[in-house]
């Protein structure tokens, strides 16, 4: 993410959206594309002449491997899946299977890679889909990624935008994984006794089919919940009262970390690693029946607060209403070039 | 393509093949593909209560860019979405779009990313095609990826398989431009008075629409055309007599090469580096209606020959019919770990 580009064009308030916005500016849209450019995690494409919606998603584990944030091969291979499905589940699509691009070094040895197709294997049988096809490279450093492609059958997916003033905003699960894992990685948990992160996001397939059917708006947290907010605030032009407490949805494992470590707690949520739940929007009047749909599942969302007209982020910490700068967290990673260090030290420096 | 696990694990004859089958060996296969491993150049899809099947595909620059292969973004960028597209245009796909894995240096220069998003524009343009959606990541080396899509509106698509002896062989163009680019760009042409390489390959799409009408067996000379040839050999247990002069289907700037730098015609057929033409099997009963429908297209498809039941591969060199040991030729460039010097004078022992 850190580059020169960034530091030349600054739009939009974000860095990611306008670099991705420059290499796309000569490209034109698609005219059975469904979504424009952000405005779902899937890309959606109308089949000629049917009801049907293709969702299809690309994704790298690329930057993970090369900080050092994912060493164990299971972990790289669940993730390539994980990463690329939870964009599927997010505009609640039907997964089929994905197609697997990998490039590893020459010098691998068999159990890593034994390991690393075991990883790719479970993640794969834990979404019930299918390894379709792939390509494989040889190079220096191992990148992986891969494409997944799901449907709607009847072509109705949920997407980022749509949410309005009023509207519930949920969490599929409890957060803060993605930066508690991130950071005991970094920093060695076991000497804060707290020992290694339990990191192994499943992705909420069938959440995201319940989800559709009811939201005005929903997005994955692969960025972490803060990111995720700050893309739902500035393409919706609304904002979020979080009036539920902190301590009610970060996960426990975020909050032993915060607790020992003395980290603010909003801090479990700023990114830019996520734990892949799903955030979204509930118009009032559709909240009862989907509660229900939900408990069917045996799952039970995390009630948050509401969409509000201020552009702005609340939360709920320690009894005390905060206002988050998202747009200032979000882009700080970029800023300090992925400095751990610089990172965490700005972000104390928020001083919420 | 050169790699450790190649030198331990050698099966069916192919490195290259046996690799991909230890890779997915714990992976099942999903009932809605039409396709087997390796049966046809996309993973083919039944959308569940359809007649429609997609076409997918995902295929990295990643080795080209390592090797010095290519160095210009532009053709970068091109070949990108073309190595991508053709693999549509060989299962007779109508196209739709492509997504982009973009894994960028932080270092790289605004006039180089230019180039390369220009020539994945231009490219796509050719083909008709649309950018979907992408992953941009950063890290030291470029590598490119990209994922295309597309459909067979009546879920009929030509395979690699079902070939038989007496079926007339095709290729869509003229052979041996993708070793005549590689041999110029490492040797340098201008040595020679060649000058540099006209290489800038075009999916033959709706060539392959028309393929698809009438043949038995379909498959893009992505790696070259003996490589394409020998795997179309082991798939289908047949051979192929060419009995069409190499003069005549070979491409002028690969002839030339072959005079000037003294070369033998047939290792302008060798690969690994193709040229992304189609080669194609045409039942007797159906070469007239076939050669009607691409008079229409203005296009002028190339005889070769004829499917054989004797599993060899002959070509008819300066008058001389000379036979082919294609798996060997096709394992050397992975034998010899990619040395361009040994793998050229590897090919000059054949002695054909």
């Amino acid at each position: 993410m850190p580059n020169n580009y960034h530091n030349k064009i600054q739009f939009n308030g974000i860095i990611e959206n306008k670099f991705i916005e420059t290499l796309v500016q000569k490209f034109k849209r698609s005219p059975i594309q469904q979504n424009a450019l952000q405005e779902s995690d899937a890309e959606l494409i109308r089949i000629p002449g049917t009801t049907i919606t293709i969702a299809l998603t690309i994704d790298s584990v690329v930057e993970e491997i090369e900080r050092g944030l994912y060493t164990d091969p299971y972990l790289i291979g669940w993730m390539t899946v994980v990463s690329n499905v939870s964009d599927l589940a997010a505009v609640g699509a039907e997964p089929i299977g994905i197609l697997l691009n990998e490039t590893l070094p020459p010098a691998l040895g068999m159990d890593y890679l034994n390991r690393l197709q075991q990883g790719i294997h479970d993640a794969c049988s834990e979404s019930k889909i299918y390894v379709l096809g792939g390509d494989t490279n040889f190079s220096s450093n191992i990148q992986m990624s891969a494409c997944a492609i799901g449907y709607l059958p009847d072509g109705d997916p949920v997407k980022r935008i749509g949410c309005k003033p009023g509207d519930h905003l949920f969490s599929s699960g409890k957060l803060g994984q993605g930066s508690s894992y991130a950071y005991l990685k970094f920093s060695g948990g076991s000497s804060m006794n707290i020992g290694h992160s339990h990191y192994k996001p499943k992705p909420r397939l069938q959440e995201g089919q319940i989800i559709r059917k009811y939201a005005s708006s929903c997005m994955d947290t692969s960025d972490g919940f803060i990111p995720a907010i700050d893309q739902l605030m500035r393409l919706n032009h609304v904002g979020f009262n979080v009036d539920t407490s902190l301590m009610q949805f970060i996960h426990p494992e975020a909050i032993d970390l915060s607790q020992k470590a003395q980290i603010p707690l909003w801090m479990m949520l700023a990114g830019p690693h996520g734990e892949f739940e799903l955030i979204f929007t509930i118009p009032d009047t559709s909240v009862d029946a989907f509660l229900k749909s939900a408990s069917v599942l045996n799952w039970e969302p995390c009630a948050l607060g509401k969409v509000i007209e201020d552009k702005e982020l609340k939360l709920l910490q320690k009894d005390k209403f905060i206002t988050l700068e998202t747009g200032k967290i979000r882009n700080l990673f970029n800023e300090v070039n992925g400095n751990m260090d610089k990172y965490i030290k700005g972000l104390f420096s928020f001083n919420y």
